[in-house]
């Protein structure tokens, strides 16, 4: 089911044949708190050129802005000297950023960037515009996937899908009518912060009991946490202290829950079950075609799966659960750049 | 804040001033498990001739029908006496039928209606083609409801709302971009079958938890019955058993909860904070502009929003709260047959 693109498999093809599809292509960045990834690809989602540097973040915004423009530029340079060495022929129609929220997608701002220290009001799209002169689009990184597996992925065709990324934190991206729902003020699909317990535990949100405090690889950790300070011993995971935990994948850490271990088999079965509880939720609310579920958690493919739909069939109306599918996104860790590159080719519903 | 529209009022006025404003007509009706309820209105959402029926549900599917039949015929002959007696210069464009779900809205066929004994499958958009050759349009209650607050009501020239219907049950509505959001197969807005509790009491539907099941009056009252069966007793409220806690209202239960009565205080407390989290999750998924409380227990106006804005802005990203209105809706009982006959002005999204 994944594996679909695989960029070192396209970028050993030879190009000639991607260059005969069409002559456009777009660049996808995703800025992240580890790592800064740009992609050049043509319109059919096949990713041409890749580069994948750290963000370094901890050296401060300016460092890292120029860090975003020097990776882009030899992306760039990159991409030129193996398609097109001689420059002739190739057009790139513009830029699209996806970068974690609360992001001003109209005026192109970052608002603030709870990964990115000293990122406040940044306005990214203006300086990435001065530096490029070409259209520049600016979208929260949880849209972007959904719309990457809408445009390339496993949502190609359905107008109406929701996505849920599940990693560190959980966001989410809503596709209403073959568009990204932005909502009132672009504050739409804060999936992982819908309360789903009320008096759970607090979230980084400031909230209690958001989806995000049970189900995302943060949430699951830190309940690992206080449980071991309560004394709880895991019987198969090597935990001496809190920073091992740190290094432990999520897989081990659900491999050990399936194994009836004490220390953690009721977190993961809490994670699954709320997760199916929002996605239930959903569900009722939107009653979409898909739920796409993409991020780290995906790994755990149909044992994620399976007690999902369980979940979701238990809690929601059954015409709606009936015609509804709940499937793992196919672009591996590039729903992000291929979705926001995706969008310079829908460029009216952004003020460029 | 409310009585916007006295349909005693209206029809005491001098009709002369309404024709004037525009010679077409639509029907709304409202089709419940108690009433029957005909209005004729203009396209200000001025009712000119209104008439409510019981329903009589327990005569069964056929009599109900005739009902319905009948009750529209009398509407339109009192329209036609007090508006135009000679017939002329009056064009009635159609009726807009509100039913509760579920319902085939495309095929204009109630699937199943939990107060209607004996309603499964019925075509009645088929059924009342028939019998007025006119534009028939089918929509569910709350949908229309929502529609009628966005068209005449709290919610005119705001695109993007969600109105919760806080009744017997809970049901919900959603425009997006100025329309009704339908979902995939026409069963999107079920606000009232959010899980909230995952752990919570049974609902209707068959779930666990919902907000209906804590909310709604149907739920308040259940939770008190079996609070009553535990032993304990109301300090304010007159119950010597479970019919005498039918006929008590709403109205009553909240007061004796504000005064402290230990068998309704904390379920009274639970409904207002389940609604406002029900509330605080919609904020964050669908960053609405407006959220519209319509339904009995908006009776208890500020008594009612206060602590619900609380509750919201407690729970929701701030930024999605600042910029969100929670209101009560202004059209009284009528929001769902206005709602309804407004429908008829946009044909196109139905398929008649």
């Amino acid at each position: 089911m994944k594996k679909n693109i695989n960029t070192t498999d396209i970028f050993n093809k030879n190009k000639e044949e991607f260059i005969n599809i069409n002559k456009e292509y777009a660049i996808g960045v995703d800025l992240g708190g580890t790592n800064i990834v740009s992609a050049i690809i043509n319109n059919q989602g096949e990713i041409l050129s890749y580069l994948k540097v750290r963000t370094l973040a901890e050296r401060g915004r300016e460092a890292t802005i120029k860090r975003i423009i020097e990776t882009i530029h030899k992306n760039i340079v990159q991409f030129q000297s193996t398609i097109a060495p001689d420059g002739n022929g190739i057009s790139i129609i513009g830029i699209g950023i996806g970068a974690p929220g609360p992001l001003d997608i109209k005026r192109g701002i970052i608002d603030f960037a709870p990964n990115l220290p000293g990122w406040r009001d940044v306005p990214l799209r203006k300086i990435l515009k001065d530096e490029f002169s070409m259209k520049i689009v600016l979208e929260n990184d949880a849209n972007a996937a959904a719309w990457g597996e809408r445009c390339f992925g496993v949502g190609q065709g359905v107008d109406n899908l929701v996505c849920f990324t599940l990693g560190t934190g959980i966001g989410g991206g809503i596709i209403i009518d073959g568009k990204i729902y932005h909502g009132n003020n672009y504050g739409s699909a804060e999936l992982g912060h819908m309360t789903v317990n009320k008096d759970g535990p607090r979230c980084n949100c400031g909230n209690y009991g958001c989806l995000e405090a049970y189900s995302s690889a943060t949430g699951i950790k830190n309940r690992i946490k206080s449980k071991i300070k309560s004394g709880t011993k895991s019987q198969f995971l090597n935990l001496d202290n809190d920073n091992s935990l740190e290094s432990i994948s999520l897989k081990s850490i659900f491999e050990a829950a399936r194994k009836g271990d004490k220390l953690t088999e009721n977190i993961v079965e809490e994670a699954i079950s709320y997760l199916g509880i929002a996605i239930a939720n959903i569900t009722n609310i939107l009653n979409p075609k898909m739920v796409v579920l993409v991020g780290g958690m995906t790994n755990e493919g149909d044992k994620l799966l399976l007690p999902l739909r369980e979940e979701v069939k238990k809690r929601a109306f059954y015409s709606n659960y009936k015609s509804l599918k709940i499937v793992i996104g196919k672009l591996d860790g590039n729903a992000g750049v291929l979705g926001t590159a995706a969008l310079l080719w829908i460029p009216e519903i952004y003020s460029l």
